[in-house]
């Protein structure tokens, strides 16, 4: 017996045996990542189920296997690892932050370290310069530990703050007006109920229901589980018969799901969550008046087991759903624990939540299959869920929070899109709309009151830094917009955070190749059209590459460049969208002209700039006017689901009259895709307006 | 790390450090007996909390606290208890059955023990008689343990094998025919599924609900869980889309609880259970055809901790609810293996459950806390339960099996007595019926179709042994028949089980008591009228006596006696009754002649002599053929609810129909119990047929 790690008054039985620390029951299974701070950079759960795996098939080599410790710097973050443990698993299980776009395959060359100390064993990746080499690098994915090892984590693989739209006091502002009237699912009803006398002793159950009754909520569908039944009795008399009774409205039923003494108003706070692939952005809302008390973001930490749902899906398929549920959860829960201590605030005071996010996503946190997604005929578990309880799922609430989680149409659109539609209201339109979301994925929706039709077109995660050299998200160092001297072909950047660059990210991206196709560097088939030598122009490998920013003005001590595959991969995104707009437009018996509006969400859009999107295609040639950027939709859909019944009722109806257009295998697709693959289109009659300027630079530069 | 004990494949980190074994998470938890038996007898769970316990009052002496082993024989059951444990502990903790009526005060001088060897303390009860004291015997309340010690249980303290009506074969004939049609709570739904395509890509779940739908299962209410939600994909792939579904019917919804692959027929056993405060009876039924495959029973553990309901509330109160709980559940789910066993039958394959007890047990028994039953205004924490979860209670049936509780409607009417209305329809009938349930409580029901009027008359446990020195319940080697010689006054005993006597049971004693009546040893108000010496006289104390078996006849090795005091609690017993009846009836502007029928249920009704009963005036002297025996009604009236969701129904529209009188601060009741503390009553008028047979009596004997 000893006493638990976490609670010093309780004693325990239950030792863990590598780090000679009792836990008592409650945190063994405990799910929140606060609760098992004390031991965890040297024990995470993923480790001891490393081992597990390990032991179980080679168990008298494991039984051997040492350990080793492994060191990060500069923030001195250290684990134990077993001997042949990645530098990238040990990341993962440190906790430590890594850009891994590919899932630990070798293929993406981002996830780059510094051997400072040590011994480890692995090919030498290809993707690594002369350079690189020469300095120690090495990529964490392809090295293994057999020695105590200290790594330096360079510039470039650091993940730094995320710039994302609509934070803070903007938030409040953003979501102002949106709930008209507040409703909840889990609602706090202070009661004052007459104590029980001879003549009336009826059960405490029967007394509450009646003071229930008679507090105006109906009680016709009203039942309870075991843990309020247990602590009823005493709930009840703590406070002289005054009692807060907690009740969830579900969709057949209610149910009570505390009763605490006193009537001395709980606050009620609530969470909206958006699960994005890429990012999470986490609401702290109090759900007396709507206001939003914080908001933080962060990247979603199962980006280290690659950066689109494919990959995920894999690597659940591969080390288990549980393990990326709790990437995500550690995720989610770091991002509410620092809302709370900003808003200075009680984790136990939220009691609603809602969450947003596609399917794959939707499927991980939950812990629910997400194999058949990526799998024909795409079929996803589950598209529309109960409430859920939040001590269920492993959200760092209060357990008893009612979970509301926004249902989606099909296995590539998912609850992000409707709550995207939730916020921006298309579907209650006459005029017919485009919702255009870009993030990791490419998901448009095309319709009016009537209608609403809705595919997935594959973009890729390009536009996200994926399958781009120097691509990145759009945090600091992050280049967003570029202008190209039409005779120089010099660049002159502006970067996120105003610091030395240390890549590009989406818009920065549509930036330069609008510029590089406008001043002549690039063809509209996307290749280079210098022929002879040229001080931009280097070759990396066999690959022709321009260079964006020389080594001395960056922040990486390396150039960054532009490879002609780069220009592919966005060239391909860019098409696919395109190709959705059209195949949707005609599905429906229209074109273009229809369009009464065009709505781009994600936290992509609001740094686009609209005339470089269309000038490469990726947006259609149409009136400026009609382009609406809303930023990021899925959270603000999931605000208006956690305040009103109203819309969480709008969100499953719109959801159900979604049709599903499925892409993978529509051959119309597969054509308006191919005559896409050009800047802006090979079609240029579609963009007249690029015709125009094409026309014009061919002028000022002849 | 180490192997689990209990699953050799599994590695976990958790050990237990008393006894040096591992155990995986699962098995931490899980709350069947027959888990954790590898090292039941040497590390219950009890023993582990008596000893957190003992630590927090005083840590640096428990520090130090030794364990010594405690053997009991016969049966050589061993269990490490820390010292300074009381034997009856140690008893409880090796699940040892010791019967200990008063919950340890030691003033029942029931768990006797004899001290073979070891060093025990504490003081020498008066209840032992010198030649047991010569004979080393204890009680194993008052000692406590300071070294290894052996004891032996002698004959009158062993449990032995009740004799309870009903069981076997008796019991399906007994239940044949009680309902019409079933309609199970958890129902399998065989389903063959239309595999997705690209054109029908629903969710597995929505596709799972189409074909619950189609195969006529109502859907409109229905919902389900995140376990089956993560389950789901698998499942419906693993046998070619044809699955199984366990659909719960709960009161406002339906509720998915699990999904498994295949169609072959999965066989669905059900439970009923009657949780007696003295005994427990479980009927393992074929949910297919109502067949009772196996009836067990055993004595409820709880009686270790006192006879009685409000000693259990006591020891819940001390000790915790928990505590009971597992006692409780540790007899049941004992009882689930024996039937499962002698079916042939596996466990798992019991998924609807219904359980019969008073108020008490069914608040011990799902861990509510019982505390304000037994104070003034008594009033139960709950009366009416939703349909629970067999995992969440703890029975070691199909975690998923879904479990029906009867309603109660009063603290001291519970839902034992409701099944036994199920059962026996009066509330169906147009006749007025007076119902009454003599076990350790006295409960009564009056009423028609119109009308329901229910009491509990405190008759106390005399009749079940409690407070009656030689007192004992219905098992092998209790007097049930007695007739006494007019002349000599020897006695004539029958016994259960054709064996030497060990004591007297509650039929047993009321033969006794109208025998030695109408024999002339004892007076009308309960007195000895010997006063000269006579061989069967003897005094206990200063107490006189009257000896039933000499000890050369016995199993016991003492003198079988009956004293004063005994006499006096059972007439209190049958006055508290028998005022009950008076008083229900007047309530109801009624009286004897008004009552149609007289139903006996429990137990002990089985094998009442009717006449010896009124003459002792517990029964009404009316016509005899107005009386009907029903044995345990409240296993019965589970069994029908098991089956039958009409049944179920009726069982809370019945419980919300009885209005309950409560008698303990009536002076109505006061009046009429005074008034029956003689023997036939004070108004001997009211029996003319025992006016008659004393008169002839005297005559004989004159």
């Amino acid at each position: 017996m000893g006493k638990c790690v976490n609670h010093p008054d309780r004693e325990t039985a239950f030792l863990c045996m590598k780090h000679n620390v009792y836990m008592c029951e409650d945190c063994l299974h405990c799910r929140d990542p606060k609760i098992h701070c004390k031991f965890r950079t040297s024990c995470p759960i993923w480790f001891m189920e490393k081992q597990a795996a390990r032991e179980a098939s080679d168990r008298a080599e494991a039984d051997k296997a040492a350990l080793f410790k492994v060191m990060f710097l500069p923030d001195q973050k250290e684990i134990m690892a077993p001997e042949g443990a990645t530098l990238l698993e040990a990341a993962v299980a440190a906790e430590v932050p890594l850009n891994a776009s590919c899932n630990g395959k070798g293929a993406c060359g981002k996830c780059k370290l510094v051997l400072a100390s040590g011994a480890v064993e692995g090919p030498d990746s290809p993707l690594l310069s002369p350079v690189e080499k020469g300095k120690n690098y090495i990529l964490a994915c392809q090295k293994t530990v057999h020695s105590h090892v200290t790594v330096k984590i360079p510039e470039e693989t650091i993940e730094k703050k995320m710039k994302i739209a609509g934070m803070g006091q903007t938030a409040t502002d953003r979501m102002k007006g949106l709930v008209p009237e507040i409703t909840p699912m889990l609602k706090n009803m202070p009661l004052t109920l007459q104590p029980p006398t001879l003549d009336d002793a009826v059960s405490d159950f029967d007394r509450l229901f009646r003071g229930l009754a008679k507090a105006g909520c109906d009680t016709s569908r009203m039942t309870t589980g075991l843990s309020v039944m247990r602590e009823l009795a005493a709930a009840m008399r703590d406070d002289n018969w005054k009692v807060t009774a907690s009740v969830v409205k579900k969709r057949y039923s209610s149910e009570i799901v505390r009763v605490i003494p006193g009537t001395n108003g709980i606050r009620s706070l609530g969470l909206a969550i958006d699960i994005g692939t890429t990012s999470i952005v986490v609401y702290l809302v109090d759900m007396a008046d709507g206001s939003v008390l914080a908001a933080t973001s962060s990247h979603n930490r199962q980006a280290a087991c690659g950066d689109d749902v494919i990959n995920r899906i894999i690597c659940a398929e591969k080390d288990g759903v549980k393990k990326l549920s709790r990437m995500g959860l550690a995720t989610i829960n770091g991002l509410i624990n620092e809302a709370v201590d900003s808003a200075g605030v009680s984790r136990d005071a939220i009691d609603n939540v809602a969450l947003a996010g596609n399917t794959t996503m939707t499927h991980l946190i939950l812990e629910i299959e997400p194999r058949h997604i990526r799998r024909e005929p795409y079929v996803p578990s589950v598209s529309a869920f109960p409430v859920l309880r939040a001590g269920d799922i492993g959200l760092g609430v209060n357990p008893i929070a009612a979970v509301f989680v926004m249902p989606g149409p099909a296995s590539y659109v998912g609850g992000d899109i409707v709550s995207g539609l939730i916020f921006t209201g298309l579907h209650r339109r006459e005029g017919i709309t485009l919702f255009i979301d870009v993030g990791t994925n490419g998901e448009i929706v095309l319709g009016n009151r009537d209608w609403l039709l809705t595919a997935s077109c594959s973009a890729g995660p390009a536009f996200e830094g994926g399958g781009v050299r120097w691509g990145m998200r759009a945090e600091d160092g992050a280049i967003e917009k570029v202008t190209i001297d039409p005779v120089t072909w010099a660049a002159t950047v502006s970067v996120v955070g105003d610091v030395p660059a240390r890549g590009i990210c989406g818009s920065g991206m549509i930036d330069l190749i609008s510029e590089l196709f406008l001043k002549g560097v690039i063809q509209a088939n996307g290749k280079f059209s210098a022929t002879a030598p040229h001080p931009r122009m280097v070759k990396q490998g066999d690959e022709p590459a321009y260079i964006l920013v020389f080594e001395e003005e960056t922040g990486v001590d390396q150039d960054i460049v532009f490879l002609e595959s780069d220009i592919g991969n966005i060239i391909r995104s860019k098409g696919a969208v395109y190709a959705g707009f059209q195949v949707l437009l005609d599905q429906a018996g229209l074109d273009f002209s229809s369009i009464d509006q065009v709505i781009i969400a994600g936290g992509f859009g609001q740094f686009l700039d609209l005339d470089k999107a269309i000038i490469i295609g990726l947006l259609p040639d149409i009136d400026k006017a009609k382009f609406q950027y809303v930023g990021n939709s899925a959270i603000a859909g999931a605000y208006m689901a956690l305040l009103s019944e109203s819309f969480r009722k709008e969100a499953l109806d719109v959801c159900n009259r979604m049709t599903y257009v499925d892409f993978s295998t529509n051959n119309q697709f597969m054509e308006a895709f191919t005559s896409s693959l050009f800047l802006p289109h090979t079609n240029l009659l579609a963009f007249p307006s690029v015709m125009a300027l094409m026309a014009n630079m061919k002028t000022t530069s002849g």
